[in-house]
């Protein structure tokens, strides 16, 4: 999927939500225990209800890989469904990889070939080595880690690198865009830091940038579309805890509908009024 | 297994070596493709081969996750068949994770009791509650990257900080050291980068260090111990691709125990020059 589909898809959804299927084994509902692919039949209903609101899906590989083998299993039939069923979402795998060249490739390969995921996402702490691996596949994405959502952003990523006298998420972000192109890198900013999108965008302005960090993180809709949106959109807002565990009964994928169509209610909204959508 | 234990086993085999088991399917001998499990044949051979000379070691988990749940069970298999024949070895899961607290707790559970790794490597790029998860564990241990030993180590790992004015990677070492101990904290250093060992030495004087890149990355292991021995030796050099491909025809653990026998040669000789043998 190349970056006009992707604005294609949130046009036409009046979205730029992504489901985080970050799904725990703990706190699926109870009644879901007797299937056998018990990760599966959660995402199953969760994506039937929430397919129309999203353009895109996160799987995050920890909740997968923690279950070993059967785990993969679960991953693996979750993206063969989405892309049976909903074949223009976008799907990503948030694995944060990145190793040296020789390995990196072989990650590329798990992600991309082995599952057939459309981006995944890639630390940038080993520089250019470990993410050009993953940048020679047709169609497929690098998001890699600028300023992530969590508290420990703080301790690194914010740096002032003496030469460029800019802070290292920006550095990695200014050197990393000289690797590949709009068309197949994106960025991870966290919504937690939304004021600081507008320094991004200054650097990259076409790029598309996933922004985890809403919901459950605490960060704010409106601050990430002000400082971040383009003329493309070029966000994809990641909710992951907020929507799927919305509710823990036998109504927890009709719960989730519903969340994700609030948000994607705030989004049609913030679309319109910054002159995103194609009818206004 | 604590430090103490480590330097023991160190004395005993006159070894501070890591045998990395980063087994390509595309490169294992022609006459293990009839085995059901021929990842962990290959291993389970290297490992008989080669336990005499090592003391560790180390699976880079791109390797299995290419081969999707299949890879899965055959680096379960190793563990436990290391763990069954070797209890003394310690076994290090080279996964470069990293992610939010609430996500990291569950790589941390995936390898520390899905698996049963001793270490796991972690990136320090999203900062403490990225890499906390990882240390609630019993003797279980975080080796955190600082220096790594490919070419992109020199794109943001040495980027000077201005307010401390060190290098970010001994910004990561400095601060990181202080939210844990020396008895479950190690840091991965390049031998490609032995100069800098010096410094790294001054900050965490007492810490284990992990040096990849000897062998087909080109390190040379006496400017590692000249720089980077401390009292209780304090390296684990890791070696793969040199001793695991020594030869890919139906001698191949025989020619892996040859080469990983000639390190620990060499490696008996400087625990001997550097006053770190028991009976010198």
């Amino acid at each position: 999927m190349d970056n006009i589909q992707l604005f294609e898809q949130i046009q036409h959804k009046k979205s730029f939500l992504c489901v985080g299927l970050d799904t725990d084994i703990q706190r699926i509902p109870h009644h879901l225990l007797e299937y056998q692919y018990q990760i599966f039949e959660f995402n199953r209903q969760i994506i039937d209800a929430t397919a129309n609101y999203t353009i895109a899906y996160k799987t995050n590989i920890a909740f997968y890989e923690v279950l070993g083998a059967s785990g993969w299993i679960n991953l693996e039939m979750t993206v063969n469904y989405i892309r049976a069923h909903y074949p223009e979402i976008f799907i990503i795998a948030d694995a944060k990889r990145g190793d040296i060249g020789n390995t990196s490739k072989y990650y590329a390969k798990t992600f991309f070939e082995t599952l057939n995921f459309d981006a995944i996402t890639v630390s940038p702490y080993m520089g250019k080595d470990s993410v050009s691996p993953f940048l020679g596949f047709q169609d497929k994405w690098v998001i890699l880690l600028a300023l992530t959502s969590n508290s420990g952003s703080n301790d690194f990523q914010q740096i002032i690198d003496k030469k460029s006298n800019s802070r290292l998420f920006e550095n990695i972000i200014r050197v990393s865009a000289g690797w590949s192109s709009k068309n197949n890198m994106m960025y991870v900013i966290g919504a937690t830091h939304a004021e600081m999108l507008a320094g991004v965008r200054r650097i990259i302005p076409e790029h598309f940038l996933l922004i985890p960090g809403i919901g459950a993180q605490g960060g704010s809709l409106n601050d990430v579309a002000k400082y971040g949106f383009n003329k493309n959109c070029g966000l994809i807002v990641n909710s992951s805890r907020a929507i799927i565990y919305a509710d823990g009964t036998v109504d927890f994928a009709k719960a989730a509908g519903i969340e994700a169509y609030k948000v994607q209610q705030e989004m049609e909204k913030l679309l319109k009024e910054y002159g995103l959508t194609t009818n206004n």
